[in-house]
C-alpha cells in the first residue's frame, strides 16, 4: 500500500467532485458513516468500561468536522452516547445541515471544553478528533484549536483521529503532538500514517478503480462487504 | 412492526429534508448503499450460479431510479457486474450526477431492453427493479415502463424490488403484477409489503428516533452495526 503525499487527497477529491460528479454531501456521509463503523470495531459497546457508552466528538470548522458530525450521528444510531464539541461552525449551508441533523437527533453540544482534564477523563470513554484534517496549516494553528490540542495532549482516555491527527503534518508525525490510539484513514493513508504505531483503519469503500490506479494507491482488499479494514 | 399507509413515506421524507436538513443526495446514497448490502445478503457472490456475477438494474426516472443507480455503483465495488437499463433520465442535476458516477465507473448502460426474455434469463443472474417506487400512479403506467413490466412478468431469473414492486399499489399487491423474490423496504415497509411472501429486508438504518416514534413505526432492532435486517 502506498501513502499519499501532500495535496494528493485534495486532488482526488477534486476529481471525484468534478469528473465523477460526486457531491460533497455524499462523500462526507460515506466517510462519516465509515468512521462510525471503525469506532464500533475499535471500541465495541461490549468493551466499553464506563457505565454509559459516552464519546466526545470534537469537530473542526471544515470538512473534517462535518465528517465528525456524521460519525456522531451514526454512533448515536449504533447506541453510543456521543457529545459534540464544535466550537466554530462553518457559514456554509452544507456544514450547517450536518450540524442541524445532530441537534435534531438530541445529540448534546458542549458550549466549551473543560480545561480540567480530569472532567473529560471521567465523563467520556474516548475522544474522536475530527478537528483539523489534511491540508491544515499546522504552522499557524489558531485558537480555540491550539488550546484544545493542549488539553488533548493531557487526557488519559483514548483518542481516535479522523484522517490525520490534529496538529500533525500530513507527511510526518508532529513530535510533540497528540498521540491517538486509533487513526482512521480516509480514501488512502496520508504519509504521516507511516509513522503511526497505533490501531490503523482504512475506511470508506467507494473509490472508483480508475482513481485507485491513476494515483497508484494499491489499496488492500476490503473483507466481504465491510466498508473498512484494519491495516 | 407497522406498515406505512399511502403518503406516510413522503411525509417522513419531507420532514427529514425540511426539519432535519438531510439532503436528498445524502438519503439516496444511504438507501442505495443499503439496497446493495441487501442484495449481497440475498444473493451472495458465492451463491451465484452463472460464471459472471451479472445483475441487471432497471432504473426509473425519479428517486427510486437514483437509488438503483447508487445500488449498482456499490454492487460494482462489491465485485458484482451490474448493467443498468435507465430508459428515461431525469432532467434534475441530482439524478444526473448519480448517472455520471456509474458511467465513469464503467458500468454498462443498455440502450434498450431485449424483448426476447430468454436473452435476459441467459445474460443475468437477477434483475433489480428500481423503477416506479412508492407514490407512482399505477393506474396510468406509461411506456416504456408498461412494456418493461410485461417483460419482467415473464423473466425466469429472480427479481429484487426496491421499496415497492413496480406496478404494485403502495397499499396492496397488484394481482397480475410482477412477483419479486426479494423486497427491500426503505424507511419502513409500505402496506403492500404485508401481502408479500418472498424474502423481505428492511434497509437503511439512520432514521431519527423521534420520527420513528411520531409515525409509530415500531422498527425491529438491527443486529450489531448492520444497516439492514431480514424481516
Amino acid at each position: 500500500m502506498s501513502y499519499m503525499i501532500k495535496g494528493e487527497a485534495a486532488a482526488i477529491e477534486t476529481e471525484l467532485l468534478k469528473d465523477y460528479r460526486f457531491g460533497q454531501q455524499q462523500l462526507i456521509e460515506i466517510w462519516g458513516q465509515a468512521c462510525a463503523l471503525a469506532i464500533t470495531k475499535a471500541y465495541p459497546l461490549s468493551s466499553i468500561s464506563k457505565k454509559q457508552p459516552t464519546v466526545l466528538v470534537i469537530c473542526g470548522p471544515d470538512q473534517n468536522g462535518s465528517i465528525g458530525l456524521v460519525c456522531a450521528r451514526h454512533l448515536r444510531i449504533f447506541e453510543y452516547e456521543p457529545t459534540i464539541y464544535h466550537p466554530k461552525r462553518s457559514s456554509q449551508n452544507l456544514h450547517q445541515d450536518f450540524t442541524v441533523q445532530c441537534e435534531k437527533m438530541d445529540i448534546p453540544f458542549l458550549s466549551y471544553l473543560p480545561t480540567e482534564v480530569q472532567l473529560i477523563n471521567d465523563a467520556y470513554n474516548l475522544v474522536i478528533d475530527a478537528m483539523l484534517g489534511p491540508g491544515s496549516d499546522i504552522s499557524n494553528i489558531k485558537e480555540p484549536y491550539l488550546g484544545i490540542l493542549g488539553t488533548l495532549k493531557q487526557v488519559k482516555i483514548p483518542i481516535a483521529s479522523v484522517d490525520v491527527p490534529s496538529g500533525w503534518d500530513e507527511e510526518e508525525a508532529t513530535q510533540d503532538g497528540i498521540t491517538p490510539e486509533v487513526l482512521i484513514s480516509l480514501t488512502a493513508p496520508k504519509k504521516c500514517a507511516a509513522s503511526f504505531s497505533g490501531k490503523h483503519f482504512l475506511a470508506g469503500r467507494f473509490l472508483p478503480y480508475d482513481i485507485q490506479k491513476k494515483y497508484d494507491l494499491n489499496l488492500p482488499d476490503f473483507p466481504g462487504t465491510d466498508s473498512l479494514i484494519e491495516l
